[in-house]
């Protein structure tokens, strides 16, 4: 793991860039070490700097965690092969003619899912032996990769999980053998991602310990406050 | 408004019992006053004295809230006619047989709605001349009650609402003029309530400001945290 930047904010927050070989990633500490880890993804593979998950994590970290993000193959920082570019142009055309997108989301998502969960593992490793992280790992935001990681990864002690993006049908399947505490956060608007497909999700989980949040508007308008009742989430479960 | 007796408790929370005319209530304040009010009402007309909601009041009042209850015309501790207690024998005697019932709670509810709900008005002015209550009003826990104040009750400014009790239809069609933030709490495997039927009213809200949250397990099964997050719900709201 190389560090490539640091700074340290006001709040005491120290934000570091890294790489671990090709994985660009980021890490923010907050003053008081060491703190439990939370792994914090964007669905379906955004930009690990996009401005809402930068500032989700920071709020995390100035909470008191150690907050981790990576890019996924082919996204953020990262190279794009002709078939990404291609796959999502595909995804762009279909939604602006207003058709089904869930088949071009499953053939390009759900390779997705399966190329990031290996480097999220290989991220957990090289974060794990760090002096300033300790104690178990939650993980946030990409439900799919979540999931999979909650069903391969036994360091996962607790996942808040977003209800807005595609996931694919393997992951729906793997959900009912999900057994750690879940937070499962739906917006009740949420243009492009059906409401009755996330409640079934919800209901499938396999653990008993489910929580749903659910707030009014679209994908992108959950409120501050579910941050903090994610704060609170973890707190209970990261100990 | 009378008071029949008090009790200082360990934490500085202060409860009276009293007694407005024949309504029959409870007061628990905080040691530190004036504090903002929360009327706190067990669906269907449980007795105000029932442990679950007397546990979720002096929470709630070692927290920082006012907290008053009272007994619903024909509950607790107040006389019950005999039509009640027909009403009451047809509702066990169908539940038992598992036979509907809507129509039974359809006939003793939505009338008791009508009566309960000027009664807890005149509570509320009763209250708010107390020098050691002071802000805005919340309403927490019978839903159909909890509707009809928030169409009816300027004065409440935010409601945190049960999901698992009976909704007579005249307050499931006032849900859609409901204009307050809310807080609707439904346990997913709540017997005898169905969870589409709750899905449906916490969609038909006309309030902007709503938040579903769900546990799962049944009717008397929500977990501790969600008294918690009621209490941080009404800090937004009652300012």
């Amino acid at each position: 793991m190389q560090v490539i930047s640091e700074i340290r904010h006001d709040d005491g927050v120290l934000e570091r860039e890294f790489t671990l070989g090709e994985i660009p990633g980021t890490l923010w500490t907050p003053g008081s070490t060491p703190a439990p880890l939370v792994l914090m993804a964007h669905n379906n593979g955004l930009p690990r700097n996009q401005s809402r998950l930068v500032a989700r994590a920071r709020q995390s970290a100035a909470y008191g965690y150690a907050v981790a993000t990576i890019d996924a193959p082919g996204c953020g920082d990262r190279p794009r092969s002709a078939a990404d570019e291609k796959a999502r142009a595909d995804i762009r055309r279909a939604m602006q003619a207003g058709e089904p997108v869930d088949e071009i989301f499953e053939s390009f998502i759900g390779p997705l899912v399966e190329k990031a969960v290996p480097e999220w593992r290989t991220t957990l490793d090289a974060l794990l032996v760090l002096p300033e992280i300790g104690g178990p790992v939650g993980y946030s935001g990409w439900t799919a990769v979540g999931i999979r990681l909650a069903v391969t990864e036994p360091r996962i002690a607790a996942a808040g999980l977003f209800a807005g993006g595609y996931v694919p049908r393997a992951q729906r399947e793997e959900a009912r053998q999900v057994s750690i505490p879940l937070l499962f956060l739906l917006q009740w608007d949420d243009e492009g991602n059906p409401r009755q497909r996330a409640l079934d999700l919800f209901d499938a989980f396999g653990t008993k310990e489910k929580t749903l949040h659910a707030n009014m508007g679209g994908h992108v308008g959950t409120p501050y406050f579910e941050v903090e009742d994610g704060n609170r989430f973890f707190g209970r479960h990261l100990k």
